[in-house]
């Protein structure tokens, strides 16, 4: 094993998703060398799937060498939680969890250093810090996939406000009286109107109100519209479906105009976006970027502005976790 | 004169205004020794106008004992500006300003050490060192008045972005297809929509579209739609006038709406909301107050988030200005 026996030298990774654990551990120039995934057990509650997570740690400890071969035990998970203190507080997809004092639990199970951060800010401070925005100090960070996270990175650092849970620029609304209703409550904001299950809502609507409208998207599910996927309508778009490409329009449209406020608000050096969604590449890409101008009062700077997509796609959690434990250049 | 030839003890503020210039110096305990307002004559462009603002800081550094009794010349000015390079870039109340390097010409001029910085951030930042954040960190601060102009304060410090231009909360859009388009071209941003003008266009709209309702806004202004302002709409609203107390209300949801999306970005310790529009008072703070944390993620957070009217109301500027040469403590 690489790196072991020789002092601290690697840095683990956690990512607790609501069906799977990934885990790893990063050596000190950002590269992966051991990395493993196993169920979370999410359905059988809270016991058995912090077991879960204690087992891949102590698999990967050992792997390490030992928690002397260890620097840090970094965790994401999804929000909401509490980054200072380390707590889970009750995530929609972890059932049973509910003010899980993660980080102290692992600490004192490991007498390894321990922290926990929401999911979308680790993955942001991972691409600063080895993906997309390598380079950057301040960035705004965007994940598109069930739901749309967002990370504000200011000077190579997650900012987290006062409660630790700023950075939620997925429940910004820009459509104060949309049908549209978030999970979390705020009608119109931009997770409830381009996510990836928003768009096939927008889909599935679009396809009763024009019944008339030939789409390629009735032929590939037989007309059972529960099996509209994101990537199918992207797979559409680019056979020039009509109802599929303005679903995607849309869904730039709406991310452009959403970003323009961000932007005018954060004004950052660059945007990373990441997530399922943001595979769907170039015609989401193009849209947000002829959108975005629009919908900001500083349009004199987004013609500079990089908008990149995300680099690291597969193991940007685990990246993310163990970023927690590199200090900002 | 107080604390002069004694070393650099004075920090001059300069409030550059559409109408009026006003100047003054402050001290290191932050108290206002000498204040002067003079015309900006900004219709006779750039030379006369400039000409005014070198007038002023001549007759303060002839208070403060000449240049020796000054720490600095802060000024603030309206946007857009690049605060970095002190550079006044065009601001539509300030006819034939253009790319004028502010800080540079009132340095050479003046042998001082001068900045500049745009007036929502100035005085936010001033509010936190001196006003109704004293003792917070993280503010958002917003001012409702002709405009609706924000700072982002965090960690005591304007946070200004990649250029110099973060901070334009007041242009992020609530309703993307809005019949309301703002000066800065988008579409449904809270200055188009809860501004003070913005708030007697939709009273006039009000008028015209229900000419059967009584209201005493009819009245007070014979018919005459064009007199009616701000402030009479809060005195109707007083008088149980129903569409004016409905103007007032909707104003207060649209900043409700508005502050859910910033709160969830950024999670501040304090909001403060200064400007004329403001000092409406209680019925506008209660109705944000009320639609707040329906518009956020972080709604657990929102009932204990103070949401403060300014302090610093007619020198807000000049403190503003001086706070720009205050290090954070």
């Amino acid at each position: 094993m690489e790196n072991t026996g020789s002092g601290k030298k690697l840095t683990m990774g956690i990512d607790i998703g609501g069906t799977k654990i990934a885990g790893g551990l990063v050596n000190k120039s950002g590269r992966l060398v051991r990395s493993l995934v196993i169920p979370t057990l999410a359905n059988r509650g809270v016991k058995a799937s912090l077991g879960q997570v204690f087992r891949l740690i102590e698999r990967l400890t050992r792997e390490a060498g030992g928690k002397d071969g260890l620097v840090g035990i970094g965790m994401c998970a999804p929000g909401p939680l509490n980054p200072r203190r380390g707590i889970v507080l009750n995530p929609p997809n972890l059932p049973g969890w509910r003010n899980v004092p993660l980080a102290r639990l692992v600490e004192e199970r490991f007498g390894v250093n321990a922290v926990v951060e929401n999911d979308a800010n680790a993955a942001g401070l991972a691409e600063v810090l080895f993906g997309a925005a390598a380079g950057y100090r301040n960035v705004f960070y965007i994940t598109v996939s069930t739901g749309i996270g967002t990370g504000v990175i200011i000077d190579r650092k997650i900012y987290h406000g006062k409660n630790g849970v700023a950075g939620e620029g997925g429940h910004v609304s820009i459509d104060y009286k949309s049908p549209f209703v978030c999970g979390c409550g705020t009608r119109g904001c931009i997770e409830a109107l381009a996510s990836g299950p928003s768009m096939v809502r927008r889909a599935r609507v679009r396809l009763e109100q024009e019944p008339g409208v030939p789409s390629l998207l009735r032929r590939r599910i037989r007309d059972d519209r529960g099996l509209i996927t994101p990537a199918i309508i992207a797979d559409a778009a680019r056979r020039h479906d009509p109802i599929a490409r303005s679903i995607l329009e849309e869904t730039g449209f709406f991310l452009g105009v959403w970003l323009g406020g961000m932007v005018s608000v954060l004004d950052p050096e660059a945007v990373v976006i990441g997530g399922g969604v943001a595979q769907i590449g170039k015609p989401l890409f193009d849209r947000i970027r002829e959108t975005l101008p629009e919908y900001t009062i500083n349009r004199k700077f987004v013609a500079s502005l990089p908008i990149l997509p995300a680099k690291l796609r597969k193991n940007v959690g685990v990246f993310g976790a163990a970023s927690l434990f590199l200090p900002p250049k």
